[in-house]
């Protein structure tokens, strides 16, 4: 399988507003920013950083940070520039980092290495003496950021500017609809909805996440390993969480086979001795309440974090989706469309009550708050004939 | 109000497959396509046609059919260029008419002036002993085109290349929904879902049509004129049609108001004679077929052609889209997304049945050929935070 190297491009984003910056700033900005984007999937949980060095009007070198643990975007650029960083401007994605940590502080060894300006997209948060900009400036660097706002910094890089509930991990959830919203046409029937494009970024997509979550009609329909196979695995292999209520799933499961890395089956709790007797060791067994709903999805989003997952994704079915969405649990919505009219007897991703009520509690609608404004991350993107929207949960 | 002068932009045309064509050639074609765009609303029946002349790498002239009857984009473009035209190539996006009409014949036109080497995009239909390119060619200018396909020909002149079933005329719908596909909230509360820069779209959409139709739910619930007021409005404005099954509209609606243009109320044949001698010359009446789904859309459409009108944009409620889109008789459908997630609750704009049943022909559903697969035009457009996608039947 050839894995394409290419992140996807062109987000547009909101440079209208950075009006401290000229054209060519701008540009040059933009250009670390996607830069950064291809640190996706190894990086975390780092940010994904990257870097530009510009000497009269010349790029004289281009960094990222393309490994967790391995040198930031900043370094990785000084490294390539040389002697022709002195008096560059360097355009960083994200504020230099100040403190020395797993690598040198990025502030320093730009002002060592003679850098002149440096213009910043993203503040590094948490830096209750002042980041690596408020060092460069006292060291007489002429700096300017940050620029954009919290929201755009967070559809960058939506897990480090996370602010984490308790242990709850990150989640984002993935549905691919037809136009009229169904996930299956009449009848229930399987079928690929979305071409071979869009089952690449969604590949690309898992690379970037500690954890993969299905629901039970999920894989009892498709049977999927949930690995990385049409883009660069990552270091770690996403756990595969499985939703199991009953303890239904046999040895034979393909996620059992070959080497994917570990499983975990989310079981009500009376399913979890027969089914830890009769799986072994190929599966960790997580014991959940059972409510009227099914599986206590909150409880099970908290044994995920303290097991140290910190981003997950959902890919299916759409009652397990829609559960996320409508008990405020999900953070980000990759909505696949495909140009596609499943007609009346769809299966619906989102199922609508046949008669509109009032709000009198009745029925399983969630709250209406949960169903508030979400915000579009970046422009649509397309995938061969199918569309990609990338929604946030407003804060 | 101020109308934008600007038509939406950046629609990507599959210009890979130009292989004869340098990329400077592709540019220029591109653009002479985007050009033509200026006429939507003030050329049809004509098509939309662009047209950029260039010499020695330089564009020296470019021209758009602006108005019907008016200069054709090459006649445009020839004025402007005058002595310098000679010698150069011709980009158009529709190959140059031969015959005269209204108008000089282009290709004559264009050889007169010296042009050495024409490059069109759609053919001329219908030319049966060859069309403009032909006769180019029989008089020594380098021809190349047609370039692309039917479809894409169609989804940029969706009625020029429309190929009319009897009277019936084309006919796009119009649908603004949320991402989980409602069209209003929970209890059936009306509001917009979109925001202003999608309104304007809507309005510039009108502009193109013969006529816009709307359902009984939609002009009980927003009493819309249907007139043209956010864009430029057309020399003739368009036919405004309201279903109304039993003939209830009243005098006092707002599509009565002022000098909106003509008004075409379709009510149920038993409501003919009471709702005409109620109305007065306020409203043209047409009786319809009543059937077990209402008014009888394929006699109305019938109607509508015979009266003069090629073109429709239906512009809801969901009801009626749904119909037009189950029986076959939509050729385009607009859809505009906003970035919400309207809830379990919400108003479907296309509604499932509750449980899929196997293909029986029971239940209200149409068959199942009418929901198969619909063509993307372009990439998908953003107004403000909403999405327009703009899908073809396929041929």
């Amino acid at each position: 399988m050839t894995a394409p190297r290419e992140a996807p491009d062109g987000h547009e984003l909101g440079s209208a507003e950075w009006t401290d910056l000229s054209a060519a700033d701008r540009d040059h900005l933009r250009r670390a920013i996607r830069l950064g984007r291809e640190g996706w999937g190894s990086v975390h949980p780092n940010p994904m950083v990257g870097c530009v060095l510009v000497r009269n009007d010349t790029v004289v070198a281009e960094g990222i940070h393309r490994s967790f643990g391995g040198p930031h975007a900043e370094a990785d650029a000084l490294a390539q520039a040389g002697g022709e960083a002195k008096g560059a401007t360097a355009y960083v994605s994200l504020e230099p980092c100040r403190h020395q940590g797993k690598t040198p502080s990025c502030a320093l060894a730009l002002h060592a290495a003679g850098i002149a300006r440096v213009v910043y997209w993203a503040p590094d948060p948490g830096q209750e003496e002042g980041g690596g900009g408020r060092l460069l400036e006292k060291n007489g660097v002429r700096v300017q950021g940050p620029h954009g706002s919290e929201e755009e910094w967070r559809g960058e890089n939506p897990f480090f500017f996370h602010r984490p509930q308790g242990n709850r991990p990150y989640v984002a959830v993935k549905l691919a609809v037809s136009l009229d919203g169904g996930i299956a046409p009449a009848g229930g029937r399987r079928q690929w909805l979305t071409g071979p494009e869009a089952q690449v970024e969604v590949h690309r997509l898992r690379a970037g996440f500690d954890a993969i979550l299905v629901g039970a009609g999920t894989w009892r329909a498709d049977d999927p390993k949930l690995t990385v196979r049409e883009w660069d695995p990552p270091a770690v292999p996403p756990l595969r969480v499985f939703i199991d209520p009953r303890g239904d799933m046999g040895a034979t499961a393909a996620a059992f086979q070959g080497d994917g890395g570990p499983v975990v089956l989310a079981v009500g709790e009376p399913a979890v001795d027969p089914t830890a007797a009769r799986l072994g060791s190929r599966a960790e067994i997580v014991g959940l309440p059972v409510g009227p709903g099914g599986l206590d999805m909150a409880c099970l989003l908290d044994v995920l974090g303290r097991r140290g997952v910190r981003t997950l994704l959902c890919e299916g079915g759409g009652r397990l989706v829609a559960t996320l969405l409508a008990s405020g649990l999900a953070d980000r919505l990759y909505l696949f469309q495909a140009p596609l009219l499943l007609g009346p007897r769809r299966v619906p991703a989102f199922p609508a009550s046949d008669t509109p009520r009032e709000e009198n509690g009745e029925g399983t609608a969630a709250p209406g708050g949960s169903f508030s404004r979400w915000r579009r991350v970046r422009p649509p993107e397309t995938f061969g004939s199918d569309i990609l929207i990338t929604l946030d949960r407003s804060l």
